[in-house]
């Protein structure tokens, strides 16, 4: 297919119609910061479940629901043997999630399907619009839930077995919502795209309106316990302490250094820190900390996993004190693929909008669907690069640039029957 | 008075009345853990006052109790218009206190009556037991408060004016447990003597027996916060985070350095510290911590709170975040009396005890009563440093040691009427 000579090439999304589409889902757990509380499989989950596929169904999809409740909304291809190329991404929120991570992936997979009905287009490979369930994993372990059982990352019956804080399970909860469907083998997909706003503040930094995903980062994530000795700070000498905050200081600015050593994209961050006792006048004698590292590829992930233990082992020696390193999570580096990807960045380069290659530091859908199919995603900018937050915002004229160049990397992958 | 030929030379206290005194005032809020817990004020304190009361009685004692609660037993001099030479300390406890702070220096002064009392021993000027209120201002604060009213640290009116958690007042308290005395100008003091085991781990570490406590420390008490940007820490490269855990990091070490830059004497240390939003995978957008500072002199105070003002301001541009600094507490360095402290040197020689130079790190009593009256501090060592802990534990034999040398000196500035 030939985008060029195709009447496909003149085709656009609208704007405003993608737009009020968000506007009116966040109305559904809609905060009074305007943000969004629709935590997955509650009661608001299933209204924005039900508005999105009636909505689906008046743009003439059949809809699927598989075992883990994930939704597919399919609008038929020419040859509807052939796998679909599907987009998709998930509704559920954060206790105080915005209005667009996850929803902009699905409404913009909607208003493609709009497009292409008012144009009267015909693709020959079916279309499929993909809602996810718990990505967020605000209630329900583990997160990315409808796409890692999907993918295979974890199985069906561990998915459904999970239990949130009040001992309720996914199964259960899902049969209250009624939106437990169909066991089966997942079927093939010819091509995943998922439209996200970034979460990050690169795009907007750089001002470019479109990012071409490369890959997700590889995540390693720690739990580290420093153990020191416990001491009034007024009676003890410095040279007789063994204070725990202080070498979990030093580890602090070791696991900066070990991402600033690996630059541009490795990532190193102590999120989390508490001292025990946390008295103005004790020297601490237990530091507990959280380290995340994420890179690109495993080799280099590996290389900071080595340096991580081998800054903790010469800390520990140096103060002699004992700091203990146990990890907790590992992500797999996932890495886009290229065809796909540069169905993006050439659609985006056609459209005539700036863009750039970057890299998700962020887990999405696409990330384990990238696992059993060929996928990509397509970044736009979010304002202040604030996500997973009430007061998240994004222009409409990014989410409807994103939306036009998903549009024509699906009809790219798809085929167009003239 | 020259003790080499005073029959005073010869006197040695009882190690094992010592002992049994503080182990019969340890059962009065007695913890399963073999700690104390006797809180200010409480009925359990009033417990611990009446039996001190009861025991300095049955020495021969006369008892005053003063406005704030302060009670003073009195062994008359042989010129009882001279002023008395004093000891004493404390009987209230941390909630979780041990056997020892404070209740040493209040037996070691009973101690040193009955030692007077069996040998028959009349000295010139009289001596006087303090048990002074609320050191450890566990329930109300400031601490030290009796000691402080006593030298004018604070006003009367402002201590019984303090409440608990509860609402309760200093005055109501007082009141409730039959402990509030006379109001009037304090007394005149010759000397003032404080026994008291270390609280840190110096003297254990340096095997000696006996402390020659120089000073107490000056204290300058901040609260620090770090202000930086709450991000995503996937999504967020590192040349555009404002890590605010990050720069909190560098701080702990300075605060550190500024210390090490200082010694022997010098303290620095970050005790608390709190992260927020603390939160695993993301970037901390704002800390809080504690820094203590402590030097033996004003000079050397003033030059650690310039050096600590231009570590927050030189972090604070080199990381584009911003650092605010408050001070929350000055204490004075406090000097003890040259001729006191060479009294308590002299006596330890004298007696055969090994001994060396100590500074105070943590506040006492005395350091209240050395600013109205020539004063001087006895440390004994305390097993592995600890102290406001259960576990708190110290040797019968370094008790009576620094009991001793507690007496001899007492009766170089008493006096003895041979």
């Amino acid at each position: 297919m030939d985008m060029q000579t195709s009447p496909a090439t003149a085709l656009r999304i609208d704007g405003a119609r993608l737009w009020k589409s968000l506007m009116d889902l966040a109305r559904i757990g809609g905060t009074p910061k305007g943000g969004v509380c629709r935590i997955a499989l509650t009661d608001l989950d299933r209204q924005g479940r039900d508005l999105f596929v009636q909505w689906a169904r008046e743009a003439g999809c059949s809809i699927r629901i598989d075992a883990i409740g994930n939704i597919f909304a399919r609008r038929a291809g020419a040859d509807d043997s052939l796998a679909p190329v599907m987009t998709g991404s998930h509704i559920d929120t954060q206790p105080t999630g915005g209005k667009f991570d996850g929803n902009y992936g699905v409404m913009a997979g909607l208003e493609v399907v709009r497009t292409l009905n008012a144009a009267g287009v015909r693709t020959r490979a079916p279309i499929e619009v993909a809602v996810w369930t718990n990505e967020e994993g605000s209630r329900f372990v583990p997160v990315m839930m409808g796409s890692g059982v999907f993918a295979g990352a974890f199985t069906l019956e561990h998915a459904l077995a999970q239990r949130d804080a009040q001992g309720v399970s996914v199964a259960e909860a899902l049969a209250a919502i009624g939106y437990a469907g169909q066991a089966g083998a997942a079927p093939a997909v010819g091509a995943y795209f998922e439209a996200h706003i970034e979460q990050g503040p690169v795009l907007e930094n750089h001002e470019r309106v479109i990012g071409v995903v490369q890959a997700a980062l590889g995540q390693r994530w720690y739990d580290v316990t420093v153990q020191g000795m416990e001491a009034h700070a007024g009676p003890t000498p410095m040279e007789l302490r063994q204070d725990a905050l202080l070498a979990a200081s030093a580890l602090v600015a070791e696991v900066n250094r070990i991402a600033l050593d690996r630059l541009p994209h490795a990532r190193g961050t102590v999120g989390s820190l508490e001292v025990h006792p946390n008295s103005r006048n004790v020297i601490p004698g237990r530091v507990k900390l959280s380290v995340d590292l994420r890179a690109p590829d495993d080799a280099q992930l590996l290389d900071m996993d080595a340096a991580l233990r081998a800054a903790c082992a010469r800390i520990a020696a140096e103060r002699g004190l004992a700091i203990g390193v146990e990890q907790v999570v590992y992500f797999p580096p996932q890495p886009f693929t290229p065809h796909l990807v540069e169905a993006v960045r050439a659609n985006a380069a056609d459209l005539g909008y700036s863009c750039m290659d970057v890299v998700s530091g962020a887990g999405h859908d696409a990330v384990y669907v990238a696992r059993v199919a060929p996928a990509a995603m397509v970044f736009v900018p979010c304002a202040d690069g604030i996500s997973h937050n009430e007061i998240e915002d994004a222009d409409p004229a990014h989410l409807e640039a994103g939306c036009n160049v998903l549009l024509r990397a699906m009809l790219a992958s798809a085929g167009v029957v003239a």
